[in-house]
């Protein structure tokens, strides 16, 4: 027997209206995935059997962190659903010079627990039956400065000078850490100190892609190129 | 002198502000841009003078036709939005077995006019010039019948029996119709009446897809795949 978490007890009871004897799907968040059977629920909980283990979706054999400037208002809402649906294994939020929004502002907010639960949802949605890592908003330096040991790209706007690689001339990686800019993209400063740092200017088409929907396109567009198991 | 659009000269005197002197950028949805100067405005509309013709964003050099199931509430114009990002040149929406709306209360609700302003609008925020042709919506056996010319590619969802193939798996196009199913997939039968009509599937990783998500994803995968321009 397994308690629910109280999301979820909440989610089963309250919002789906199951009872005792139903079946469910339970997932661990780190890759496993059984089906169960709904025991007891009450207002503070749900208690469910575990069966058989299940096949949940494969993950992608390449380990895809996805470095995301927090959008305006609710927009990065969409981009962590997004994210868990392409298989990202963990999610660093940062802020930069042009974003409209502050750490502080989205710490009191607690809106990485929401995220949190975008990312639940989405791998019930998507089949998933594991949870990327969603770090705390940091800072855009912190970030330049983590997952050193991946190859680390950084989309740039179409037309930006120097010199840019697509995911098709670079050979598949282990780990791949992939950098996304606010509305509006990098300063030059921001694209500067990134290159410092050893992110590799990423292009992707000619065209100017929305913030949100970016992250979309970079992860697609290297699963297509690399393996997806 | 040239006459704007009565919808696009309402979006620069209403709700823009614009006046006579203001620079302003005009395409003619053909492939072609200038700036322009705009001369007179009115409660009917607007006068523009073109200027030097400018570069717009480049078409990919594969043809993209993509034929996508009519989705629930408003999601199709989503999906219009981001296929005028990724450079598509015709839009075909269909209505398929699963789905919950029907071609003629689309049309009775003027859907494709609408379909039209949302291409406009993407086409202005990516820099695109070239405006696709939404076709009016058919039924999916209509559209199964067309785009013989070009490879055509039906997305299934992971799981999916048979042959699949994935776009690196795929020389490059000259044309490529890409058939994207409602929210719960296509039936058994719409799978082999595609499958018999010459359409190829094509698989996209092991994650179930968000219908309004999967004609970015499939279309960011092709371009990573083949060449854009």
């Amino acid at each position: 027997m397994l308690d629910v978490p109280a999301d979820e007890a909440g989610h089963l009871v309250r919002v789906l209206r199951l009872g005792p004897g139903a079946a469910v799907r339970v997932f661990d968040g780190r890759g496993r995935e059984w089906d169960a059977t709904l025991r007891a629920t009450s207002k503070q909980g749900a208690v469910v059997e575990l069966g058989v283990p299940r096949a949940s979706a494969p993950e992608p054999r390449v380990h895809y962190t996805l470095a995301v400037a927090v959008l305006k208002g609710d927009a990065t809402d969409d981009v962590v659903r997004d994210a868990v649906m392409m298989g990202v294994q963990a999610i660093r939020p940062f802020v930069s010079v042009r974003a409209e929004v502050r750490a502080a502002a989205l710490e009191r907010a607690h809106r990485r627990e929401r995220w949190e639960r975008v990312a639940t949802a989405s791998a019930k949605q998507c089949g998933r039956a594991v949870l990327p890592v969603i770090h705390e908003v940091a800072d855009l330096s912190a970030v330049l400065a983590s997952d050193g040991d991946a190859l680390r790209l950084l989309l740039v706007e179409p037309g930006v000078g120097g010199t840019t690689a697509q995911p098709r001339d670079l050979a598949e990686p282990r780990a791949v850490s992939l950098a996304i800019g606010p509305e509006g993209g990098w300063t030059a400063d921001e694209a500067a100190s990134a290159v410092g740092a050893g992110w590799q200017p990423l292009r992707l088409g000619g065209r100017v892609l929305r913030a949100e929907a970016a992250p979309l396109v970079a992860l697609a567009a290297c699963q297509a190129v690399w393996s997806e198991t």
